[in-house]
């Protein structure tokens, strides 16, 4: 059995990310969501919760007819270099890494990993970092970057303000 | 809608958990398996690491036909008065906690939570220390106390060999 | 009886943060000054440690005739999302928060705080950054910005050497 | 200005804690009570939290007479060689440390401070362990050993619930 | 080139560690002792510095003719199933494992590493616990269990008074 | 018997470092090279681990016909105030540092020590930040600035690749 993982921050889980995780998907027999750095949150760069996190791909999961995917999400470790062997620790084996991040590439590449990596249509405004721009200046076309599922939880957790209140 | 949590080392998961975990599933529209110190790996009391009991549990669970059931590895806070809410931050929302140990019921209760219990039957048996001791033994019957996921995981990863090592 | 607290990291102590605290111990049965980021220290942006900042505040209220204030060093936790409930773990309780730095104020008041916020006059000049920067320039006028106190301490560690000292 | 230290858990803080601050405060101009283990609690060795203890404590003090005490929680550092220095970094100046604790003594000669023990009368049951022993068996005697600023917080928070939840 | 790790605490460094020193440098060219929990010290069971140990260690071996031996203090990481990642991480690159501690052989073999183990004679007499005993004792037979490099720094640091005063 | 310390992170070790080691090993009985921030690799700024540095500076010191160099990585502890005692309790006992950089000296200053400082030629090639950037461009000339044992370990990891990589 095949098995992959894709890796992101996911703040938050936008339309790009959903792209990837459908092709992702079809690719492995399962595939696992982690969603990194999972302590930070209530910062100008993270501004949501993991819990919050996961509860976006879990809702928008949810309205798709995929039954191969997991969410997990990890803390940071501090140590690249015992990064990888870290992933291993915490989940199901896996084989297959999905990611479109350079140094991320290049780290399971060394310890001799098969990674697969996307073009991402509309990278300038499908990124995490421009979604957060775009609700920080109270434009609500943000909502047209991201899933049901990730709007629906912004809107409950009041996040548009608390992407506006971490601004420094 | 109704969540819930229960929470283990499931070091290894057995079937008393398997019970209590089919108890609980019934009861919520969600449950969330908490795999408690997943850091711990490779000694005397904590001997599998949390991928490879996050695999017993999903292993098990295939052969079930719940589908209401999301697996997740938890690390150590080392801050017993910030648990319940470092679980709230890395968790989507829930509401009831299951449990029968005795501090963690009450540890959630002060902080307002409702909690439910099981009687578990055999629990002299049906505990992982008392497994663990089967196993170091060499004793083949360790396998009649756990789930067939746990035991085809244990029996790949040679995981009697490793009990047996981890002992002082 | 009401109870505050002031949060800041006093690098160093000096009469913007003076103001404010005598605003709100008049406003409090008891007030608890946080000094955060107390582990940090001979650092460019945190020269001074927990123990001379809070020897600054105490010498600066001993010559008031303030009896209501607290002194408390607290290290960071490195978990915003749990930041809140680590000070309601390590102080006594308090019910209000008096803050004039944006995201402490949002993240007080998602978890249900009253917040209260001051305008502080001459910000330009009365911040830490900028009486540090003046130090670093080897200008005499640091004095004016600063209580007995924190001048006091300041010359005792020739501390306007260190600041200069930790430039990079 | 000669200024002292006397460490301890207080877990709960009681009259032979009592007893060695009222000696304590009479030697030095200013007294630091440290509140050791502050990280620690709903644990059966550390039942309550550092801002439970510390309102213990300042109870009590409001009590007395005394004006030259100041009261800090401490979180551990998990570096005894490092733990005097830690102190230092974290308090302001002082000179004498009073203990009873052998180890703690021995740590702070080594690096070369002064150190006054005390003989603590009736040592078997004026300990902290003594104390949650009798709470655990629902003995109301427990209150006879502690001031009144702990037995107030005890009741307030049912405190000795917690210490007999938190047994294993 | 082949090269070798040897790990141990070295609490204190004795002649059975002498012992299986001489033996495995003469089995690679160059050999890594390594000082496990570095980080400990002024604790019962590990009353010296990382810096003391390392220093017994380098006055024998230069009373010695080797010379291909290097001394390396490692940090606990507080993840045994990391662990020889982290060793990987912090050393030159080594191939074989020099131990006599079950659980540590155990996770060796299960990377992948040749690992060699010694059979100590007078197993009772020679182990740090044993001889941290015998110093507790205020018993000067201690000495004939060390090497003159521990024997001398011992004497220096007044090592005996420290093992007498860490006791519980 | 004198000795010192030379501090750096080594990424990578280049010819100014070679120079000052040169110098200073003349000026000590004993020199003990601390590789900083040793569990940081496989990022941009700090791109090799500490292994990997220790292998660079031992190769290079085995074609010389110096004879009192030891080499220790050590793991950042995140507490400049703690940072002097921290070298202290993990190293042998050194009298002189020997650095460049102006907070470190200021830093061992306060605390005491004689600090011994070098006016490195070509400081703006001769360093790891300008090497990097050179080994980014994919310029050959990077192997003109680092000695023989350096270029030898770069070259068996591949590291220009990484450096490359790592560029975010």
């Amino acid at each position: 059995m095949a098995s992959g993982i894709f890796l992101g921050r996911f703040q938050p889980f936008h339309n790009g990310h959903l792209e990837m995780v459908a092709k992702a998907q079809a690719e492995v027999d399962e595939l696992i969501i982690v969603i990194g750095s999972a302590e930070k949150s209530f910062v100008e760069d993270n501004p949501f919760t993991a819990g919050e996190r996961m509860t976006m791909i879990l809702e928008t999961i949810a309205l798709s007819d995929w039954e191969n995917i997991i969410v997990v999400p990890i803390r940071d470790l501090g140590r690249y270099g015992l990064w990888v062997h870290h992933l291993e620790d915490m989940l199901p084996k896996f084989s297959i890494v999905f990611s479109s991040d350079g140094p991320t590439i290049a780290l399971f590449q060394e310890k001799g990993y098969r990674v697969k990596t996307f073009d991402m249509k509309n990278r300038q405004v499908l990124s995490g970092t421009a979604i957060r721009e775009i609700m920080a200046l109270g434009n609500p076309t943000w909502e047209e970057h991201v899933p049901l599922g990730t709007k629906k939880v912004i809107n409950e957790i009041e996040g548009v303000d608390r992407v506006k209140h971490m601004r420094r």
